[in-house]
């Protein structure tokens, strides 16, 4: 095909696409059901991974839940199988690299090759806005939630490039949530999230199929602020706007 | 300070530094000179790497040169010698952590109290177009140049934040350069770089604080489209566009 067939091709496609995207305003989105759906759910045992998981159970799905706290994840199970969802459990440690390895192994075997056979199934990464955007005193953080976005945007691709369009993928980035990972944290860009208003987000992401789901939405809009507008001017809107916190404390430490 | 106020305040500096961007397109921006300054760079023995070392000797810098090949890191300071350079050479396998630790801690007593005592120096991320757009098949590589990208957009809002203004960031992000990392590569978005092209933007970017080298600089505009453009639109962009290689090759099996 010829440059100029293949510009008009895409300039076509392209107001096609706008139209496409404009109706889908006023239409509301088709919902997946995610009952007797089998879901392996990471950091189960407090925060949004167990918020996640009992909303999972109120669909009937079955779950697999994983978290470093015994306790912890033993609780959600027992508030899952209350709700009537069919639970395992699973104490993994993801800072002692065999035991993700070994417990990743046997999720591999189980999971992703049938998803792959069956073209099936829905991957969520749970990164962070620290993913899209810089906040100073956290260059780890923002670096591993980076990676998870890229992580994400890649396997995206790759399953697409693959003809995998059955596999959906999900990738969730919420400003500051009240979990006890931060310690009193304040934002004038919006209030601190509550765990409840996040995995509401997620849900109607994971079942609609929304592939970035940004808590609150309207991070889409900063995203494109730093695109297009100068440096100096973003010194100035960050300066206005940054978020504040105390400490970043672990998880261990709030058990 | 009340929210109008500010919200003029803003507006002013926006338009303020658009003028001002506008103004500097018919500048020439100011250059530093690197007589005499103290340079580190990573993975010197080859590539990207050897070719900055050359340009940073043909400066007059003093430079220490690291590299997992002690025969290719020897190769770059004799050459560098033969342009009057004063040279150290280390050999670091960055696939070891234990020595990545032993060797940083070095160049961190060496350098980074220094640099933040002076509120002098440059930290150059050497990151990839992969750390900003993603490309099937390079999942674990994709993952971790956004790391990087986010690693040096981090550490330039906190330097910021301390005030620390006189140390500079710069982070590099090309498309594929032909130095034997992947095999047959082909892309419709302009040719494969040249490691000269790539050295030649590095080194116009340190000399003049450029916070993102995109080589070619038309990338800057390929990420405005992707956050601009409907998927379905992208997706037939990409096909159209899509960087075709064989096989991603490892540093060693090019020795």
């Amino acid at each position: 095909m010829n440059l100029l067939l293949e510009l008009l091709l895409f300039l076509v496609t392209l107001l096609y696409s706008y139209l496409e995207a404009f109706v889908k305003l006023f239409v509301p989105a088709r919902r997946k059901s995610l009952s007797g759906e089998l879901v392996l759910i990471t950091g189960a045992g407090h925060g949004v991974g167990r918020a996640t998981a009992l909303e999972f159970a109120k669909r009937q799905s079955r779950l697999v839940l994983w978290d470093i706290n015994k306790h912890g994840v033993e609780e959600t199970a027992a508030e899952c199988q209350k709700l009537g969802a069919t639970v395992q459990t699973f104490v993994v440690d993801c800072s002692k690299r065999e035991e993700i390895y070994s417990t990743a192994d046997k999720t591999t075997r189980a999971f992703l090759p049938v998803m792959m056979n069956n073209n099936y199934g829905h991957i969520v990464t749970v990164a962070s806005a620290a993913g899209q955007f810089v906040t100073p005193f956290m260059v780890a953080y923002c670096s591993s939630k980076f990676a998870a976005v890229g992580f994400h945007k890649a396997l995206t691709e790759e399953l697409s490039a693959l003809g995998k369009d059955g596999i959906k993928t999900t990738c969730l980035c919420p400003v500051f949530i009240n979990t006890g990972f931060v310690k009193n944290p304040s934002t004038r860009l919006g209030k601190i999230l509550e765990v409840e208003e996040v995995v509401e987000a997620l849900m109607e992401g994971i079942v609609t199929n929304q592939k970035m789901v940004f808590v609150p939405p309207q991070l889409n809009i900063a995203l494109l602020s730093e695109m297009v507008f100068p440096e100096r001017a973003l010194n100035l809107l960050k300066k206005m706007t940054l978020p504040k916190f105390d400490a970043v404390i672990g998880q261990r430490s709030t058990q």
